[in-house]
């Protein structure tokens, strides 16, 4: 519209209360008038003739073409057969890199103050590889494969995501006192990364102080890269920290601009359908989303219009200690969106 | 002594700091009586001829006879060549539960308050098995190894602890959506030992979301029983929700009686030799010992007269917020013991 290029966004609403928070994040956008269009997909899983599982065609078809999706919650495949669609979207697309900024809110309280950090966890193998085996019976291996390549990609990535977003150090989240082979690649591999970023700080820990050191202090730490099951664990962790996972974004990276962001919480069926889910989440990794596109004004409006309606306190959710409805929230995000204008 | 009968137990006083905590211990096990005498021995790592690491051979006799033993902590063996003395020596006594209650301490401000909760963790495969390999170049695998026999094992051990310690509820800890088969197995032993303790809630949580609602609400925990890696890593966030390492006790029990009790923090060469330690770690679970041995009356005794002068606040350690020296403390915790005789 009037010269002004709109880039097109792959938006998966999700299950249980996704809808709802994808509407309110849409709403947001539209007053903050982001140009960006949607185009609306599902993920149900989808068997392929030889018996594999697969993402919709026509949900790869959009992002293949848009390179960039926003994700609501997925109901998890409880006896369902199928694999986790999270896990699979994350596989299709190659998304290499989970990153999951924790930032205290004003306003917001909780035990913690002035936490700002990044967790960057290795989203591809590890402990998710799906190799286990049966060796005699009552006996059972998993296998965690560590690669020399994938360890090296994320390593890189972390360092680069501290040079891009100011941040002085990085940290790399380990057990290769336990783990010497796997770990210890892993850890070697962010080693040598670090020798090409002398500007920030390197730092390695065992996962178990880091954890320790976590919930005495968080504001030591800044950036943390890790392998993947130590990511998901510490993640959440570090939500913990600052509120939850409904105040948390999350964004998944792949190569050449491949990203999809994400709400990592629930469908929250016991609410689905009755106006009373926090969209926050979700508005959060749709500003990471905006930021990764490169409308950085955009994404600071909308962030600091969130922020702005959760520290006045007048409209909020119930989960964040309001009685407002998500619809009467988003409203109130909307208008200080327009005031900022 | 006057037909008291005096068991005997294995110290192993360890490095760094280790000597002078052990030194406050037995001085606080003279103050409040305690029928037991010590055999002192070290746990340098052997060679043996088939060059196999091993601990000591008369150490390994001192605990076949006591059969419990007491432990400072060992330095890590960086670089040494040798496997860690503290994994050895849970192999070496098949000592398959490590038992770690955290416990809110009066007067020792963390941003939590009544926490009372206990971690026992497997301790004997998982992801410790210590099984690695290249695949190919630049392709690691480690293997996490469940085994039937021991997740029942440790399963009925976290049901017959929540017993026998007035504890209402057990929480599996797990991951086994994504390794179905290897935390599906330890969590099948785990609902299958519920079925006979139907006293006890039990309930099956992921890892992630347990470190998640962990630091949002602590209070909610009761008993948590998980595999080795998971224990590793919840109980020292558990440990940093109370005060750290330096105030939590650990237990490592095995069959037929065999324990060791151990402090899990480090070695701080730093103060080492400068009466500056603070021995509540190894103190608590030096009465861990005594209740695992039936002495309840003096480990209540004792703990109490430890808890009461950390409350007091005159006189504390450094890292306690005060400028006592250890055998000060000592002495503190001494004359509360007698005092309560
Ligand atoms: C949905 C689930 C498979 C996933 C994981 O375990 O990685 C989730 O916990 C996450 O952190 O994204
Ligand atoms: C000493 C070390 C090998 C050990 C572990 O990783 O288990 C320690 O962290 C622990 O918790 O006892």
């Amino acid at each position: 519209l009037c010269g002004i290029s709109m880039q097109t966004v792959t938006l998966i609403p999700g299950d249980g209360i996704g809808p709802e928070i994808s509407t309110a994040v849409m709403r947001i956008f539209e007053a903050a008038q982001v140009p960006i269009q949607w185009d609306e997909r599902n993920v149900t899983a989808i068997q392929g003739p030889g018996g594999n599982w697969m993402i919709p065609p026509n949900t790869k078809e959009s992002m293949d073409r848009n390179k960039i999706g926003l994700k609501g919650p997925l109901k998890t495949p409880v006896a369902a057969g199928h694999p986790s669609m999270n896990l699979l979207l994350r596989k299709t697309f190659d998304l290499y890199a989970n990153v999951r900024p924790c930032m205290s809110i004003e306003g917001y309280k909780t035990p913690y103050t002035d936490v700002d950090l990044v967790t960057i966890r290795e989203n591809t193998e590890g402990e998710y590889s799906g190799i286990e085996h049966v060796i005699v019976d009552g006996v059972v291996q998993s296998i965690k494969l560590i690669t020399e390549d994938a360890s090296e990609r994320i390593a890189k990535y972390a360092f680069e995501y501290a040079v891009n977003n100011q941040r002085s150090s990085v940290t790399a989240v380990h057990k290769a006192n336990i783990m010497r082979m796997s770990d210890g690649l892993f850890l070697r591999k962010c080693r040598e990364a670090a020798e090409n970023y002398k500007d920030i700080k390197f730092t390695e820990m065992y996962l178990d102080t880091v954890c320790l050191n976590m919930v005495q202090d968080p504001t030591q730490f800044d950036v943390l890269v890790m392998p993947n099951l130590y990511g998901d664990i510490l993640s959440d962790l570090c939500a913990g920290l600052i509120g939850g996972l409904g105040v948390t974004p999350s964004g998944n990276i792949g190569t050449n601009g491949v990203a999809i962001f994400e709400s990592v919480h629930g469908t929250a069926p016991d609410i689905a359908g009755a106006d009373l889910a926090n969209p926050t989440a979700l508005l959060l990794s749709a500003v990471m989303m905006l930021r990764h596109m490169g409308l950085h004004a955009h994404a600071q409006r909308i962030q600091t219009a969130c922020f702005n309606t959760i520290q006045d306190k007048r409209v909020l959710t119930k989960d964040l200690g309001g009685n407002a409805k998500c619809s009467e929230f988003t409203a109130a995000i909307c208008e200080r969106v327009q005031d900022l204008d």
